[in-house]
């Protein structure tokens, strides 16, 4: 057997103590702004997408046959053209419409996924008026109002997408990530098992910090007709996720996960399946008695690492586990 | 000379070939979080805090002689000390109290340098009314309004302060960094010097967009009857920023550096100068021609690197120049 | 039901529409640096250990009854304990003891796994001898060779070990992550399919790069006498990857990458299955030509992103694939 | 005043309030790998190249006026092609070429600054000859040594320049950054400063670590003839920087730093001037006696922040102090 040959299949033979197994290729971080012209008001998408495609890619790995590759290349030119030609109504929308597309697009593709990230931004407020003000005197083409096409990065979390297509089973996966939240008050731990290595004391009032990621399953067939309204969806999932973690008295973040996880799938019809990770940003209180000082719950140390980490599936009853454990 | 003696001053000596320059030192990011409880309601600062100190450190450097150094460590207590007994009104009035505490704390410092990064909050709103809701029932402590101490990081930019007092004057500066802002018209690029290496096409419609990095010094003596309410002023200030930015029809980035500092400057009477660095985070405009597709500004790839970098200061007409520029 | 009652079992009932789906918590990014002093000599190992237990965990998720969590705080202080107490003789051995502990240390804990990575140093050669030269005079406890406890950290790639036990089985995985490499030469692409949407164009002569990660799991079934010598091992199999990198003439990064597994797998008899994930780090030839010059292949634009991903399993002939697949 | 006339000077008048102070301009980071083949043995450069101009740039501040603007996009291209033309002997040699030829390219252009990150490859060995051994034979164009092209990035510490021409006077400063190391013993701190937040305790033995960052300044004129052989000087000054980390036996950190800096410039003849920024990479010794175990200074948890900062400049005798303080 020669791997490198430069053309031909796998000569079977003896020697053979190797085979290929899963395998998957394609373009990540493909970066793209996407911007809609509403006469003077401009809408943007700002996305992060990456394309990964699978299928009878043997001869490529045993001999560099590249003859059924749909170059890396060509993936990431699709996502700019499928921009164009179809928009992005929602990421979820533009990951169907290429998972939709790469099955085929070559006889040897016959699985994608496409996942996206996706930048939010808001409108910037209109100036308080300020006529003459130099520094901001509208020329040489003056608009009514300038915001219309100027935007912030809000910096808040990552929307993030999973779609998954086979040719005939669809998986959608919304979700989000770099959420990060504080309870100060509201949050208990004790009553904890105990091994000779544990000096952890028990504490009534802590402060409860973590930064959010998560992915939530939809139960969507690939029927165009029945696809939720994916930007809603996502904007319900998040408010829920919040109200959870603001409105749970947690005894233990692993309570609070399953309560954020129950809270989607119970206000949410079409999500099937949750998993949360969610690791435990310690805030340890700071000790000023030597100072001759009380810290009664006020001052904190934010801590980088270690930290707890927590990570579950929560599911609807009667669903079957589907989102592969990644971590 | 043995620059390793436990003890003792510099030896003079026909062999002294080196010198000490200018030094500083301190503890670096310590991780501050203050809450304050108003009854339910809680009101936090999440900060992140710098100390440089520097004075007559002569021996240390020379012999490891200790007897000057404040150690980092008691600087790092102080930040937490502080924010129990004075509490942290903004992040300016919070690193004057440290300033002036350290100049004088040990007889050998005579100047400190307090920055900080101050990260935003909000408040999580309201779940929606779900009497009975699973996951977030209030137990055992319900709470009227469980969000009066829940929070999510805005993850919008940081803000900055550096404050430096060598016991007689004092120079404070506001900041912010990570402002990521993008005008998706009303720029324009052209009329540009040319050299055998110029290969640019000149442009009169393109995206301008920029992470904002600003350093704004104010004109405040130490009198404390006379200090700016902190917050207000920088709440100011950015917007100043973002409404120049957005207003301003842009032929350079040059431009609208000097605009925003410029605006700046002349809404905020006690601001003497400011610092701007401005990336230019390029999009460049998709060639879609191959696809059959046209272009007309809407799909766009946004580029990591390189990238142009704008720099520059603006000054009120009549004041010196004092923020260092260090890049 | 109510997932937030703070003591006692999810109660039965019609109402109950979520259960608990796989889960795992621990400690993550516990930072261990482990000295041994042999004389005046001494070794260091430097890791970062994550653990992530799971088992019976319902009453946690369901109401908050920690009864059966051991801490992530225990976690962490059982890695420091171990630590000294059985010391580090490789990651996977130190692994492989916490794993054997952790599973059945609470009634609860069915299931342990542990990953570690691990920075590399060297030993900072002797300076050249400088008698009586200032600034190095061994004061006030001369050492004959200074250098013995003195290390400078390679920065090359991170060694990773991920070790998990159920009580009965084991499942050894070693690794690398963030290996970078680059061919100047003997690499080509072209013969690759074409859609509507290719435009790249092939080429026999281009830089391949990519910064390695992989993952190879060992035959070893739990037996102490069995096991192999791990950092030998773990040697070798960088050795490998390496050689078959550079060795391999290539017509696509999927050809180097199945050359490089099969290349493990053929030369370590106890490794079963290799998992390969090899981002191609492109290189993009510069056009010279507008400035009068040739580019024969000489000057390069190293890119960010986007940048095509290549990943891929290769098993041992008869083996199972057990290496989850996580990207 | 109107800040964004498309054209013309700015209007002198009563209103102007405002005025430009120091501002410099260029492309950031572009990314650059030179190859040069010599034969079959190929030798590459891996640089980060920052250019920044500066000089008579008021029209484009004030009015958006390109006229004096050579673009960064320019400027990126000049990079490439001088790597072509002139080849990269050093990162100094190659920022040499480069500032002189800005200086002067338009008329308006007065002063550049180039600053370059190198990052370093070793080769990769030659494989232990497998004769036969699949994956890696040589096809189609066997090389008898195949590691001559092949390299593995070492990780190690960044090498920096940074050259600064205004038309008649050089500064060349050479560094380095990210190196990492560390002293297991033969660190002492004790005898320092007590105020009433000191609770640290005095140590005679510790863990010193330090991530160092070196910026050197060489006394160098211009003079094509009288310039050092800048690869050996900068490998000189590394050594001696470790040398006197690894030889010094510390009493603080910042005897430490003069002692690098000190024995940098004792060695090198042409280096005036040398200023050190070492984070002190604190190495807490674990308290391991609630499990009955002594820690005798060998198990340490490394922690990330917060951390001592110390930095410092050292001058040779009779020198000036010219590298801006920027920390």
């Amino acid at each position: 057997m020669t791997a490198s040959s430069p053309a031909g299949a796998r000569p079977p033979g003896p020697a053979r103590t190797t085979r290929l197994g899963q395998n998957q290729y394609g373009k990540a971080e493909t970066r793209l702004v996407r911007v809609v012209r509403d006469g003077a008001t401009h809408h943007i998408r700002d996305l992060n997408v990456s394309v990964a495609l699978s299928g009878a890619m043997d001869a490529v790995h045993y001999s560099g046959d590249n003859s059924a590759v749909l170059t890396t290349d060509t993936t990431k030119n699709t996502v700019y053209a499928f921009a164009k030609e179809h928009g992005v109504a929602s990421p979820e929308a533009f990951a169907v419409h290429l998972a939709r597309h790469f099955v085929g697009s070559a006889p040897s593709i016959e699985r994608a996924r496409i996942r996206m990230e996706e930048y939010a931004w808001e409108r910037i407020a209109a100036p308080s008026a300020e006529p003459g003000g130099p520094g901001t005197a509208p020329a040489p083409a003056p608009a009514s109002d300038d915001k219309r096409h100027s935007f912030a990065r809000t910096g808040r979390e990552t929307r993030t997408t999973e779609v998954t297509f086979d040719g005939t089973a669809w998986q959608v996966i919304s979700g989000l990530k770099d959420l990060v939240v504080m309870n100060t008050t509201d949050s208990e731990f004790w009553g904890f098992a105990k091994d000779p290595y544990t000096t952890l004391k028990e504490t009534r009032d802590r402060i409860l910090a973590t930064e959010v990621t998560a992915r939530w399953r939809h139960d969507w067939t690939g029927d165009a007709q029945d696809a939720p309204d994916w930007d809603d969806s996502w904007a319900r999932a998040r408010a829920e996720l919040l109200a959870a973690f603001a409105g749970t008295y947690s005894l233990s973040l692993q309570q609070t996960l399953y309560a954020m996880g129950a809270r989607v799938i119970e206000q949410l019809p079409d999500v099937a399946e949750i998993r949360l990770s969610l690791p435990n940003k310690h805030h340890f209180l700071v000790d000023l008695e030597p100072f001759g000082l009380k810290n009664d719950n006020e001052v904190y140390f934010a801590a980088d690492r270690p930290y707890g980490l927590i990570e579950g599936t929560v599911l609807r009853e009667g669903a079957e586990a589907a989102i592969a454990v990644t971590d």
